[in-house]
């Protein structure tokens, strides 16, 4: 079958087969297939999507097409977490030692980020003398005798996926559900985790911007899971405000290691809670939700959280003073606060505005060559649901560079305050 | 503006504005935007479509990417017949000494086939020592002088369509009746004619399978010209069955010969007489379309249709004595007789097989770089509409190497034959 022909039936409305599926993937990576079909077929598919069984094969054949991580070596059920991503999102932070805390080996790959504020790495990093570069033994190793390892990827895992990536992003084939679910899911299945808790998000901050996109997204993701042996769970949670009240790389760390100190912000502790719980449910490390709440909120209470994130800052070589006391820190050398105008309550914080705000006062890459500065971004001083006076502090910027009167504008911009009191969105919309 | 962002505005459903198209077409052309991103947008359009405005941009845009002919030395009005495509199609070989006849200045530039039988231009080279390759002054002296010139493309004329072709023939992406028809009219633009007749056909040997489809196509074609201050008309016709009974290179030639001689097949001469109306009547040399009528019938029964088209073959080195005797053609040296084994009535001949069938027994090309053999093709010796009785010769294919049984099956097969008397599908579906 020439490829053309495959093009055509996708193009028609047919669903490929596994063998169809097989010859693009294969074909795409070892450069027999070029881009420009390539590119037509991910039109297609946007537009006429794909089957169950499709989405399940293309994610199998991503996977096929570089290594597995072997962590047959760590005893147990191990269990990762991905989020789709948000601004203020520094979940994995308290989640991994909490989670630990509890008995789940958590075997955590993660990326660097390119967007709004770094990733789950880049934040680790802002801890110094820390390193996310384990050897593949050391970092089994470390999951086996401490619970918890927070690495960088390694080895050549879905090379599918980064080539087909990189052509979606200048093509206009982001947008689809089944190439978003097969993208992240070859990466999950790739890393070796058993057990998969996902926290799917929603709003202007995320890439779907429904609860009912989220949902879909979600269901996708958790049948190919399903399918590949695995157990998957998700979280549909908003992200039309930011979580927490930090973003930005240092002070995201600082937020976490208050909310394992039992002084974070609520809603970041609730989603934690939600995720811990399922991730606690699906290992057998709890037989209910209420016995691992109550096992969570011993970890946390008792200190064994914070301790299992000690142990791992310390095992990958991290300053551990600056756990014990975050004023040690490194500060921006720039503070500039951002008031209200107006009294009145406030509704929501825009994420996607916010996350521009702080990637442009130095806490995110526009650019993979950009440099982050790990003590850059924004401090939200208000939350959604609170009672506004004019002349309130808003916000707080840490930056180096002085910020523009265009930046301070949209920044203010960003929190939508009505003269009325409004309920905000509640943070967990569903559990699936 | 990033290239990926116009492609996302046209998979949202967006009109691309002029400026955009211009971007899109010069960075094509000139390597700035890739395949890739070219096979993208290609895709979000047979799904989106074009409105009016953008077709035309397209096509404007195609056209100003290479040369055009200047005409102008050419007096009076210039006129300029173009035919989407079939099996058996030789109108042109009939049509422009016919239109010349009456005193219209015929510039046609033609094209080599690729598919079924070789293209207008194929045809004529049939005719020993015959030359479509015509410098432009020697071209335009000739239709001064004798009012009809058929010749080859010369120049860089649309190189943009000729680098889209390519790529659309690989990503699935050329049924879209915006991109067909700025893929034409761009052509018939550069050729620089004043006067346009399309022949857009329908019907299994056609690309376009409906009326309704060819229609729209020709509506589509005709807004374009007419944007471009042409003057266009189109005929709807019918490709169910192969048009006339010929159906190879010098096959064909011998049909419009006898055409012009007052004995060809009544559907080629029906169609000659609807395309040469509209052609007298946009050049003002007709008033109406019976006195259009009366001069095509007469110019044929006088002979200056047969003498217009002496003139042409002798001015561009044929040998006319095969048009004078066309016995004197060379003759394929087997021939293979496919006879009913039914009684019935011939309801329609297969378009798409018979030219299959033609090009396999050595009338067309598969590829650019085949051969064609000029005495090869077929001869239908029953139409739609006949009586037929088991035994009856229903074609002969004229040929050089052996067919198989397969060819023979297919052929006998692409006679559709019912028990009960039918009325054919009537040649000419409408006039726009």
């Amino acid at each position: 079958m020439r490829f053309v022909d495959i093009i055509e039936k996708k193009k028609n409305g047919g669903s490929l087969t596994r063998e169809e599926i097989h010859d693009w993937i294969s074909g795409y990576v070892d450069g027999r297939i070029p881009d420009y079909q390539t590119s037509a077929l991910l039109m297609a598919i946007i537009f006429r999507g794909m089957n169950e069984e499709e989405t399940f094969y293309l994610t199998d054949e991503m996977l096929r097409s570089g290594d597995r991580i072997d962590l047959s070596g760590i005893e147990g059920l191990k269990a990762d977490k991905h989020s789709t991503g948000g601004v203020g999102d520094k979940t994995s932070l308290v989640l991994a030692p909490l989670a630990a805390a509890c008995g789940v080996k958590m075997a955590k790959m993660s990326g660097r980020g390119l967007g709004f504020t770094g990733g789950t790495i880049d934040k680790l990093e802002s801890i110094s003398g820390f390193s996310a570069e384990l050897p593949r033994e050391d970092f089994i190793r470390q999951v086996n005798e401490i619970g918890l390892a927070i690495a960088g990827q390694t080895g050549n895992l879905v090379p599918a996926d980064k080539k087909l990536y990189a052509l979606r992003d200048v093509t206009g084939t982001v947008d689809s559900i089944p190439l978003i679910a097969s993208s992240i899911m070859s990466k999950k299945l790739a890393a070796g985790s058993d057990v998969i808790v996902l926290d799917v998000k929603y709003g202007s901050g995320a890439f779907m911007k429904t609860p009912e996109e989220a949902g879909k997204l979600a269901e996708t993701m958790i049948r190919i899971g399903t399918m590949a042996g695995k157990k998957v769970r998700a979280v549909i949670s908003s992200m039309v405000s930011p979580l927490g009240n930090a973003v930005g790389n240092s002070l995201e760390v600082i937020e976490a290691v208050q909310t394992l100190k039992g002084q974070g912000p609520e809603d970041l502790l609730q989603l934690c809670m939600e995720i811990g719980s399922l991730i606690l449910q699906e290992t057998g490390k709890a037989g209910s939700e209420t016995e691992a709440k109550e096992m969570l909120s011993a970890a946390l209470a008792e200190g064994s959280a914070l301790e299992k994130l000690r142990q791992m800052v310390i095992r990958q070589g991290g300053d551990v003073r600056l756990i014990d006391d975050t004023d040690l820190f490194e500060k921006a050398p720039l503070l500039t606060q951002v008031c209200a105008s107006e009294d009145g309550y406030l509704e929501s914080i825009d994420a996607l505005a916010i996350g521009n705000l702080a990637m442009r006062a130095g806490a995110g890459r526009a650019r993979k060559e950009d440099q982050i500065d790990p003590a850059a971004g924004i401090l939200l001083k208000k939350k959604p649901g609170d009672r506004i006076c004019a002349g309130d502090v808003l916000a707080e910027a840490y930056h180096r560079q002085s910020l523009s009167a265009e930046w301070m504008r949209e920044c203010k911009a960003a929190f939508v305050i009505r003269k009325e009191e409004t309920k905000p969105v509640s943070l967990i919309h569903s559990i699936l």
